[in-house]
């Protein structure tokens, strides 16, 4: 099925604007798992299975399986989700930039080879680094907004001689120039709500996926407050290790469920 | 050893500044490797001993090896190089993007699991990105400035209320905030050589790695005037397509080295 509307299906159904991030550290494991065969791969599917009810996406951060030479248990992951909870996307958070027939090649990568049904794109590079993910019209490409980090001010926050920062820039090319099949979201960090709020204004469509709630700080009221859409949802608001180290124990997976729970509850409860 | 070290030892024995990128789509290998239990492994092996007498540094991009289900072949690859060719550094091309322990995870990737000596980073969410690769001393660290495709203009281009342009910032936090330990580098497109120009005045002494020579349609003979150092070294110019599929035959590694030696040679004559 069609990403964006798996995503709209999915928001009403289990109610949840909640996102799980399966960032999975091998030095992290519950003593449980660490001795499997494929421990990471145990590891994720105790935690989908545990938060199923109570999300609306996961999205698998690459970076932990490329460093940690576990692509396999990547792609047994997202297999294992698009088999038993086919009504829930799954984003590969890859954040890719690249241009013409390697960008071509990412695309097949999170598309095909991975069967993600959203991936994350940086947009330094323009359209171009865009395009080739976008060609995939029943797939949602989730472009770099604002960003969580700190450090995100740097460049994302230099105003121009349009009287526009750079952010906006981007928010105004996804919203304008990208979005012709309806397939593009954009990330927003909880750190900044006053700039969620800001691109929400621009943008009052576009899926936010937003990171940066938990250990990074984000407050969940403002971000559903200032970040959801007329109609109340247009959010996928991402916890990783709150959500996924809730529990040490051979109890993880039940910890990780009603962390899940207790964020969905946050969120539902602003009024 | 150090990779700038590597980078400034091979510039003058080879007295070349061209890198082959290894960019193999399985689509496009002679017939003579397409059989071989590991096509693109092969190839590459044919085109770096071709090449190597030739060059300064090789390029692989991630990307075709990531699409095409071949982690393993880019990894037999760098090892190859590094254990034949120890005097040539491998930048292992994959533009990474993301912050804290995910960047962490993406250094490890680059450094430890591929053995590469430098690799591509994405500049667009602040220091955070770039910190946890720089931290690894003995590497080089190649961030996106100006890249060769149209689009870049759309971000890269943006004027600033400081009068500069966003790709001159990058240049400017390259050279005062992320070089404390001398492994920057920076990527300046082939195809704007103005640009490459203006932030070599910026930057007089950091290495530039340039695409978009050949199928890209940059100029040599202006990438070399305008982007030399004061010492006549400084560039890591990049073929890829023009290179690795120069023949299509079974010549197709010596017509590899011989695309090289006349890349080495059309720069190594620009007054």
């Amino acid at each position: 099925m069609d990403c964006m509307e798996k995503l709209s299906n999915i928001w009403k159904k289990n109610d949840s604007m909640v996102c799980v991030g399966l960032d999975p550290d091998l030095g992290k494991l519950p003593e449980c798992v660490k001795n499997a065969e494929y421990p990471i791969f145990e590891f994720n599917k105790a935690i989908v299975d545990a938060t199923a009810p109570y999300v609306c996406a996961y999205k698998p951060q690459a970076a932990y399986y490329a460093g940690q030479d576990c692509d396999d248990e990547l792609a047994m992951t997202i297999d294992y989700i698009q088999e038993n909870y086919p009504e829930i996307p799954v984003i590969l958070d890859v954040k890719r930039g690249d241009i013409g027939s390697t960008a071509e090649q990412y695309a097949k990568e999170a598309f095909e080879r991975y069967h993600a049904d959203a991936v994350t794109v940086n947009p330094y590079m323009g359209s171009d680094a865009v395009n080739p993910f976008l060609k995939y019209s029943d797939r949602g490409v989730v472009v770099l907004c604002r960003t969580s980090n700190p450090g995100s001010k740097e460049l994302q926050e230099l105003v121009t001689t349009e009287g526009k920062k750079l952010y906006e820039h981007v928010a105004l090319l996804a919203r304008d120039k990208w979005n012709s099949a309806g397939n593009i979201m954009m990330v927003l960090g909880a750190t900044f709500p006053e700039e969620l709020k800001a691109v929400r204004e621009l943008c009052p469509e576009i899926p936010f996926l937003v990171p940066g709630v938990g250990a990074q700080g984000g407050d969940v009221e403002k971000v559903v407050s200032y970040g959801r859409r007329a109609d109340g949802y247009g959010l996928i608001v991402n916890s990783s290790r709150g959500i996924i180290y809730a529990g040490k124990g051979d109890d993880f997976a039940q910890a990780a469920g009603k962390a899940a729970e207790l964020l969905r509850d946050q969120m539902r409860a602003v009024k």
